[in-house]
């Protein structure tokens, strides 16, 4: 588990090989399965594969090679309907893109949370014909890695820890 | 993993058994490194062992006896000088918490997720002295744990997907 956080990167080139329905299936339950305030999983997901509708949602990013270049892609929103506390139910899918990270890299594929789409959300909900309820959150792009990803450093736990009482 | 993260619960009650150093360096660590927009790491934290100042945070919350009942807590802030957007930030918070409750869960040890303390966030931060650009985001209380943890259902895949392209 602590080996699986630590070496997880974010993987921006992929391979043209697919990725399998179980496998997705897998890695969005890893999501559904984050905790959230009340239990309320104020989550929303849609998955894309076709090469249109990424192409579509490329223009609306900087990363438009990223997008087009993986096989799948899972957008998650957040959903008005469900939520209770705002900054809660957005930690709620803070923890819950992590979730579908980890699964993804322990499948041994890679992805990449990517949240400069966000300065497009509302053509991304068109795009995608969300309903007005949901608010995108992020887009996890994901596929099997053809490059080992970026290594990142992190501060120290000293750094992080302001008080030890 | 995915059954690491499927068998995670809320731990509320815990034994007075005292949690390793080691063991919360390692859990911290795992925080550390979850992802963050730009790698910003806008997470800071304080470790709480101290029984007078868990009496004190009790007192915020109406979930004091958990408080009190867990030989360590972790508050979890956002630092507002490191913050770049707050949705991504907050987000960021959620995945780092989530880090920390799948390694407490791979430890054998048991946590919980509280929020509801926010209600008295400015508090919190007096009793921990935390500098003003520190935002409470949560506090996780960890133990070894003294019961089972309540196993609450989720949504399956078809609810929270709603849209395959």
């Amino acid at each position: 588990m602590h080996d699986l956080i630590k070496t997880r990167r974010s993987t921006r080139k992929f391979t043209s090989k697919e990725i399998e329905d179980e496998q997705l299936n897998k890695i969005i339950e890893a999501g559904i399965w984050a905790p959230s305030g009340l239990n309320n999983q104020p989550w929303k997901m849609a998955t894309i594969k076709d090469s249109g509708t990424r192409k579509s949602l490329a223009s609306l990013t900087h990363y438009s090679s990223i997008i087009k270049g993986a096989p799948v892609l899972i957008a998650v929103f957040l959903d008005a309907n469900l939520s209770y506390d705002h900054t809660k139910d957005v930690q709620a899918t803070g923890a819950c893109i992590q979730n579908m990270l980890l699964a993804i890299h322990a499948l041994g594929l890679g992805g990449v949370w990517l949240g400069e789409i966000l300065k497009s959300k509302d053509k991304v909900s068109k795009v995608l014909n969300a309903p007005e309820n949901l608010e995108l959150m992020a887009i996890i792009a994901l596929g099997h890695p053809a490059e080992e990803g970026d290594k990142k450093s992190r501060k120290s736990v000293e750094e992080v820890v302001f008080l030890n009482n």
